[in-house]
């Protein structure tokens, strides 16, 4: 039974189409490729399209066809929360942050892993390989192992000591590259081209990309159908952005949702290359990048996706802001005491970005905010803060517990 | 609108009945309490009882009455895995593993921080408390953080980094101890007699303990309501056991399932009082422990409530067993290159458990055995295993992947 939409692909840039085979780029332009569906019956059937629970509730709206080939570890359907003392201290309508941490990897990663791994099946190929700096690798690896197949995971030897474990526990194949990282994706690039693996990067694959339109989905389903005025995406090449827009319009176009929400694009400052082409209204030029604590937007080369999300921004007029590594510490922090949520660098630098619009006045707050939040602080590593006190036996633990209820 | 079946407290030693209060033990006896539900109205009603999603899909049979005191960041609902590769290396007719890592703070405590967290909302507490070796004190931290709530930490200054910096961040409170950790719970249990925070250990709140019972709930319905032959579950003062025991005998006893399945429980050989106890047919006797890598399965003394857990197996014909640090370890990493599933030691122990077991011949292979994994890999800190290369252009990169394919 044949239940997913899916129609073939398509060039974003010159239309040509072509049958759903594993491609990655246009035969035609050379552009990028992206998925194309039956959106008529999409609008006829609407949401009793959907069934059962997680990512592949959406499988209608995905392009993994046969459903043998929807590996899941229990991915997606993740925390939608609403966050009223937040949204308070920030003086806004509404908040509520998308919480991808409690993806069975710990981040949004892996619903592009299970439609990745899906395509890597139906196309059969034996192995899949990534450059990651962490959470792509792990997820990627776990989804493989998850399928039977082998995963060549490439790490660059910097990589946090969580990553580098969860990396190191599930992959089949743990290559670290001790060389220039900028040269690193240029190699594995090649590896690509001459078929020794299955594509599973973010920078081409329509496949992999398409997992991450249901965080739209989910935004969507999990509003009532009525989605956030702005939704907040972190971009470092594009591809969550890129997915949450596309999988918006789709919605929009199939009469599901009556309008989208206005989309911005949160970097860091540090790796801020589209952030910054968008405020020159100059070209996308990549940037030579250091270390950022939201290590997964380290990208300074975005590439064509980074392109397409410049594209977007311009033709929809949507905003993109970049923040430093201090601000999105600090966005930690605040997230976690005022919400409970834990989160890392990288998932909490949007709601950095959405503080710092905010204070400088940028946004109308009278409106109701989504925040995409990526990934589990539980991979963070950091010195510890503080800590609030030490004691050895009871009198001790009394008096610093009575001294700190008489405080603040 | 009361929604909530619960009817009030009730002693598991004399019977004697007290009303939905806050009450730690009973007032004629001293012993345990447990919350006592409507179980003719949940016959009556069936599943028509559950609505919504996560945990509270279960409100009606939780015993925190007003839903504005229902706190949630997601939690509940997490994955329930056919593991068809891990079942066919055990040689058993089925393996589902019900992975407790996709919690929002990465573990089952989640579950009962939530209803603990709700019950002091509902007795007016401004402050909670734990004593935790890592994850009851971040989930705790982050539940009442969400509630508004203050949150006093008790951890020894030995706990893994990643569990540390989690309670850090999100306790408004964290006291480390610097004593001898063993005295710690007695100090604890009379800062709680003082009155100074409501108590959210282990050991004694029933309504804490109350939120565990969904895993039960969750391993029937997402089974529909077949559960296994038989459940795996970790002992450590034995909470989880107690709530999944009491979770399936509510739904046996209201016809919601037609069985229930036998228990196992399961220890860490370093901390084996019940399992001792039980296979030596004497009282439960505390003992001295030292360092497990199942670091959650430390209690050297699991005092009433592990006596309670040896009434129960005895009772039951239940089954339990302990397996070494090695065997944890070595479970660990078979989880996760089998089935891409990345959980913590203290998380696996009853997967180890359950692999002794079948190589010792002790189970009948036959069956549909379930085995609860109760807490993400994220939070282990353990010395990297070898990677499988090291690259630095790309013809050594070539090189490399061309020799792994070539390979087993």
């Amino acid at each position: 039974m044949k239940d997913s939409l899916a129609q073939g692909l398509v060039c974003i840039d010159c239309a040509a189409t072509f049958p759903l085979t594993y491609r990655l780029q246009c035969g035609s332009c050379g552009g990028l490729v992206e998925v194309s569906y039956d959106l008529d019956t999409m609008r006829q059937r609407g949401p009793s399209l959907l069934a059962g629970r997680g990512l592949w509730r959406y499988a209608a709206l995905l392009p993994v066809v046969d459903p043998s080939h929807r590996i899941t570890l229990g991915e997606g359907d993740t925390p939608y929360l609403d966050c009223r003392r937040l949204a308070a201290e920030l003086g806004v309508r509404g908040l509520t942050i998308k919480f991808e941490g409690t993806n069975p990897t710990g981040s949004v990663k892996d619903r592009t892993s299970a439609t990745a791994i899906g395509a890597a099946l139906a196309f059969g190929f034996a192995a899949v390989s990534v450059v990651s700096t962490g959470n792509a690798g792990s997820s990627v690896a776990a989804y493989a192992a998850r399928a039977g197949l082998r995963a060549f995971i490439f790490a660059y030897e910097r990589a946090s000591a969580p990553k580098l474990l969860h990396m190191a526990a599930t992959a089949s194949d743990l290559i670290l590259y001790a060389g220039v990282y900028d040269d690193l994706i240029g190699h594995w690039d090649r590896l690509v081209d001459d078929g020794l693996f299955f594509d599973v990067g973010a920078s081409r694959n329509p496949y992999k990309h398409e997992g991450k339109k249901t965080l739209a989905y989910e935004i969507a389903e999990q509003s009532g159908w009525q989605p956030p005025d702005v939704v907040v995406a972190p971009v470092a090449v594009g591809e969550t952005f890129i997915a949450i827009a596309r999988g918006f319009r789709e919605l929009r176009a199939a009469g599901w949702i009556d309008r989208t929400p206005s989309l911005i694009a949160a970097q860091a400052t540090r790796a801020n290359a589209i952030s910054r082409a968008h405020a020159a209204g100059t070209p996308l030029t990549p940037i030579s990048i250091g270390y950022t604590v939201a290590e997964g937007l380290a990208a300074g080369n975005p590439g064509r996706k980074g392109e397409w999300v410049l594209r977007w921004l311009r033709e929809q007029k949507g905003l993109a802001a970049d923040v430093e590594d201090e601000d999105i510490l600090a966005a930690q922090r605040r997230l976690a005491r005022s919400e409970g949520i834990w989160a890392g660098p990288t998932g909490v630098a949007p709601l950095a970005v959405l503080i710092r619009l905010l204070a400088e006045k940028r946004l109308d707050p009278d409106q109701r905010f989504g925040v995409i939040v990526t990934e589990t602080g539980l991979k963070t590593e950091a010195a510890l803060p503080p800590r609030h006190g030490v004691a050895y036996d009871y009198a001790s633990l009394r008096r610093l517990v009575e001294q700190r209820l008489a405080g603040p």
